[in-house]
């Protein structure tokens, strides 16, 4: 398997992350895209995802699997155990909301505020930005760690008493949030414990 | 079960056909939302979806499940046989990755047009519209149209030659495009052929 990605990214964080809990990192052959120069615009890019993000798993048969949440899918069911996207038909249901909840309400807020609100990856890469559609993510952003502080206060993951997908997502929502400089309010301590404990798993800190 | 909705909306018809496909209509009870008056604002219905939509699918356990794809996912693994989610790892992220395509190229894109760049639900519920972004996201709805014609040009589905929840999210998103007055172009024959076939599943057609 192949995955197209640059480093430092947190979309491609998320899928280092998955790679590393189900011990396949090795598996794997990481190709760097070039994005701050503009490679994931180029026809070779985007005949792998026509949408020019990063991400992309690429199978050994050549198929090719953008977004983030469809990889890890890919990944948690390729190895013996399910451990990331949930076992009973419930756990699959709470660790699907609890992501979506995490990408609209944490990290594609995060980024949207960057790309639209902020110099983003440069005039050469922002050729559509909408300012003020992006402080208004900032907002949902802020909202969003208030909301997770609540759900973190009664359990100790997004999606219940176990790691999941949804973590993943959260933590990389976090991640960018500190690149991007929105602060995690001082009275979110149950969002930050989580994260220190997140912070300290292998697949994280190894 | 539970499915907490308003009848017409996009996003609870993507939930109408999933249960129609797994021939669990019969086994819910409909609850509905006025979401017309703001119901799905106040804060009986907010206690089983903080983020103030419909649908909500309610579980016997009292469990409230949001995001139609978290849903799905539910109904799709309660029955005997998994259909609309992929059964294996391949399809599953092929469907997974499809399936967010269509969200976030023609549903969302769709309904934020309609939320921000027209009256959307009436002053009293539309308390914040930035018509600019709207705009911008009734251009990226018709870039989508274009995108899923390509795809249909070479297979009959989304997600391949099986029906799956991607599609689903398609259609909804078409028929709230329908809505909203946003034309498929005439030259995408290849999604208003699939659309013709998606129609005619007695799951739709009733
Ligand atoms: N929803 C996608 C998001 C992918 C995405 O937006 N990736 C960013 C990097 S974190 C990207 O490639 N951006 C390129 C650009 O904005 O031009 C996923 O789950 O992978
Ligand atoms: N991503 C959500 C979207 C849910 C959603 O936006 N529902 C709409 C109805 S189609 C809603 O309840 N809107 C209420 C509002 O905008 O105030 C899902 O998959 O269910």
């Amino acid at each position: 398997m192949k995955v197209y990605e640059f480093n430092g990214l947190p979309n491609p964080a998320r899928v280092r992350i998955a790679l590393a809990e189900k011990g396949l990192t090795e598996k794997v052959e990481f190709i760097s895209v070039d994005v701050p120069n503009g490679e994931h615009r180029q026809p070779e890019f985007l005949a792998k995802n026509p949408l020019g993000a990063v991400p992309v798993l690429e199978l050994e048969d050549g198929t090719t699997i953008s977004e983030c949440t469809a990889i890890t899918e890919y990944l948690d069911h390729i190895t013996g155990e399910i451990t990331l996207t949930g076992r009973t038909p419930k756990e699959r249901a709470t660790i699907h909301m609890m992501q979506r909840r995490a990408e609209s309400g944490l990290l594609d807020a995060g980024t949207t505020y960057f790309h639209h609100a902020t110099p983003g990856l440069g005039p050469d890469l922002e050729t559509y930005q909408c300012a003020e559609w992006g402080q208004h993510q900032r907002q949902k952003a802020v909202s969003g760690m208030h909301y997770f502080n609540e759900v973190l206060a009664k359990q100790d993951y997004l999606a219940g008493e176990q790691f999941s997908m949804a973590d993943i997502t959260a933590f990389a929502g976090l991640a960018f949030a500190d690149f991007a400089k929105i602060d995690i309010p001082v009275e979110c301590g149950h969002l930050q414990a989580w994260r220190e404990r997140v912070s300290q798993r292998p697949s994280i800190s190894g």
